[in-house]
């Protein structure tokens, strides 16, 4: 086993894994800054992805890291109604670590950028007591699509996800209490918490839809959520048991003595695609888009219900309560 | 004296220092992305500034963080002979620092941001165990001018730098010993380290001069960066001790036993402009830009020399020799 010696080395593996020639990509690494071709508006979004704050060695794997980091930014860009068109990457790394762990992590996030057809053109590196990532990612609108915004619902408006909400949250809790071997029991939550599988098709058939008033990412939980992606002045009434809550989801509300509903609600991670229309036209979009629920409908009034009773909530990195 | 408690606080206090509002931005913080107006081309360039590995605490005011953070980004912007446009902020923020230090490093990031009139469009926020910012800058060309690019030189070519080499390097020796008491004894390089003095105008000059073959941003020293800046093959002759070192510079290198110029070349963080051009060009330039100096020549042969001796060296932030 052999580490990585010197910058060289790890442009070497970052060449092996993310090739550089791409329709966007004027000049990739190696400059000052990369050169982009752009089209007339673009939407840009970056995402800390750190050890012990967003994800634990002891049960990610090196690809898991690799891909989760590039994934939850991507889930931003999804969440405008928009496709992405690139990253670049910023990468601190103790210098303790074996090179094949490095090859892995990059692998999984090659994987990743191929998914969307993403080249990474540039960032740096630095030695760091923990691994850390910071990516930024940019996109433009899907073909005859539009960015969707937040705070442009409607009171009336239906509310609707893309995503097993809560399924995330499920698998955070089984992998903190049992590492890895939480896989076997709890397979569709654990794959979630460790890398979650986007929504590109929904996201572009969505940002084709005028009467689809605005999208979200939903990462933080619908309680947090929801609050956030409504005009202000209005509120959410909303009631998810329609939504066929994951078997394990259920299961471990249960273990946690929570409500399903409310387990999933508080969410986290879901990376979860959140959006607002006219009734109608969810019910029309529930038979086009396997995976899409509705959620509730948006009120005149602020305040968040879930199966009428108030819900408040939700994660915040310094609060100390 | 009271911390921040949550990030609603962290948004607060940088709603104060970066205005939103800015012809480039459509959207600014708030909604899973940005949406940003863009030229049809771009520059972007993303850097690293952490606790204990590019400042110290002990040495750095909270101001000279967020200044030299957003800095060194641009730098490498004005290095691409690109205008600044905009930037985005990763923050890892230990939770036992003051409002009030935060405060101030944001007041000294808004310096710099409004110096060169750029929007902070978005970011992300964790704790974390050190101060670690994350800046992604972007830019265009400046009007009239083009990107100018690494690895274009020509045999013959003249080498100059717009910058004072080697005093940023001068300073970090001056403040590693005595801290900020060695303000006194060498108030021009430690504050240079602190946060160097940009050149807007030169790189606007000099990227409207077809003639001008390629800029770069000098930030690992001369001895390191040079090689990158030449077209594959050649080398460089290079003689500085015309460019009127630094007094602080000088001292500082006869104090550490080296001569003037070779601690000069070896530099680091000088954050100038390495370009080359034609002889005559470069005589004329330097007529109109104080603080141009011609450096040396390109040369058909790979290698670098400094007043005939060759040199090696430079900094990796992973070599273990």
């Amino acid at each position: 086993m052999s580490r990585l010696r010197s910058e060289e080395d790890f442009l070497d593996l970052i060449a092996r894994h993310f090739p550089e020639s791409h329709p966007h990509v004027i000049l990739g690494r190696g400059d000052d800054c990369a050169l982009l071709r752009c089209p007339a508006e673009i939407c840009l979004t970056t995402d800390l992805f750190l050890e012990d704050r967003h994800f634990r060695r002891a049960y990610f794997e090196p690809e898991d890291i690799g891909r989760k980091s590039l994934a939850v930014n991507v889930s931003d860009v999804l969440g405008m109604g928009a496709r992405p068109l690139g990253f670049s990457l910023c990468l601190t790394a103790p210098t303790d670590i074996e090179a094949e762990w490095w090859e892995r992590l990059f692998a999984g996030m090659g994987e990743i950028a191929a998914l969307h057809g993403l080249p990474l053109v540039g960032g740096d590196l630095s030695a760091g007591d923990g691994v850390g990532l910071a990516l930024t990612v940019w996109g433009e609108p899907w073909p005859g699509g539009e960015f969707k915004r937040r705070g442009k619902t409607r009171p009336g408006d239906a509310l609707f996800v893309v995503g097993p909400v809560g399924l995330a949250r499920a698998g955070l809790l089984a992998l903190e209490e049992k590492g890895r071997a939480a896989m076997a029991d709890f397979p569709s939550a654990t794959a979630w918490h460790l890398c979650p599988t986007l929504f590109p098709s929904a996201s572009e058939l969505l940002a084709r839809e005028p009467e689809v008033r605005g999208l979200m990412d939903v990462s933080d939980g619908l309680a947090q959520d929801v609050p956030r992606f409504l005009a202000p002045g209005q509120g959410a009434a909303l009631a998810i048991a329609g939504c066929d809550l994951h078997p394990e989801t259920v299961a471990k509300a249960q273990a946690a003595g929570q409500p399903p509903s409310l387990f999933a609600a508080l969410g986290g991670e879901d990376y979860a695609l959140l959006g607002a229309a006219p009734t109608p036209l969810v019910a029309e979009l529930s038979a086009r888009l396997p995976g899409l629920c509705r959620i509730g409908a948006v009120t005149d009034k602020p305040g968040l219900t879930l199966d009428g009773t108030p819900l408040g909530g939700g994660f915040d990195h310094f609060r100390e309560d």
